[in-house]
């Protein structure tokens, strides 16, 4: 069994969305009871994150993180058409990942207690990004 | 067919634990010959590692190299209820991920000759940690 | 239904090489309609990106952000069998990634607009890599 559905999300600039909800209902609606859920992200400067849901400061952290590891206007880029975010996006994105793929039980992805999945808006301007969701199995 | 398996794995503390073995064997019992195997850690702060496996010093390479990226007390850092190793091991477990996918031939995982999977415990204490093997094919 | 095929791909060494159609290619003749396509790079030192295709400079800037993050020659490694370009290459492959899903839509992959898939040389020096392309689905 194959099911197949697209999610819109419009994010207000940088920083990261709760996606877990969306993904569990769209895998609940498959009727997929044993299997895998791929959760896919169409962009190069938006990244898919599962991370410790509990204190968003762990998230926060993440941020201050790629902000040292890959800061907005690092003269070691050149490419900068889009601005002085342009590059930290893409690499931030390369890091991240840019798909999931989660173990399905009992119509639900099976996440650990302190797992929730995130898009991840490395962009400072708000962007509207499309994410498919394929779940597979019995 | 899809044949899913967890694996409770005992950590004493950070490193890495090789699951190869105990990945094949699920892969080799669940009688798909040709399909896909995904391994996923259900923890924020330990990550699959798929790594060299012939010289170990590799990965004690990697953990240096992690430890300079993201070292434990890091001021950076706000997060840390459980202590300084506490948000560096969120952002190692990003940086590695938590979900492996792997091609299956003839009942197991078709692995490169140097390839090795191995469960990567990023807190410096003991933890018990759960993963789910998933395989799918025919 | 489930389809499998390899690819073999000689590298000039380190440096991007565009699987975008090679990919497509497999995808489309496997005659799945709907489902999921697994990319595989049987390697430790070579790993697969998900990129900006539109711009070479992106692929100049990560290649980049990666000699400064792990250069080659970085006196905190100690595995340097193979030369200063061993370690660093390992590096640089757990950080982006052996593996790659992506959703199958109309017999191909849906890959964003700007989305490129490339196999992401690590090692200085020539080589020959192989990739499995997995095809699941209805």
């Amino acid at each position: 069994m194959t099911r197949q559905q697209s999610i819109e999300v419009n994010t207000r600039g940088r920083g990261t969305y709760d996606l877990t909800g969306s993904v569990q209902e769209v895998v609940n609606r498959s009727g997929v009871h044993v299997g895998l859920c791929h959760v896919f992200c169409h962009h190069t400067s938006a990244s898919l994150l599962l991370c410790e849901n509990a204190d968003p400061q762990v998230r926060a952290d993440l941020e201050a993180f790629m902000a040292r590891l890959a800061p907005d206007g690092d003269p070691l880029f050149r490419h900068d058409l889009e601005g002085p975010d342009d590059m930290p996006a893409h690499v931030r994105t390369v890091l991240s990942g840019t798909g999931l793929t989660l173990p399905v039980r009992d119509r639900c992805c099976t996440l650990g207690t302190w797992q929730g999945l995130y898009l991840w808006e490395h962009r400072t301007a708000a962007h509207r990004r499309r994410i498919t969701v394929t779940v597979l199995g019995e």
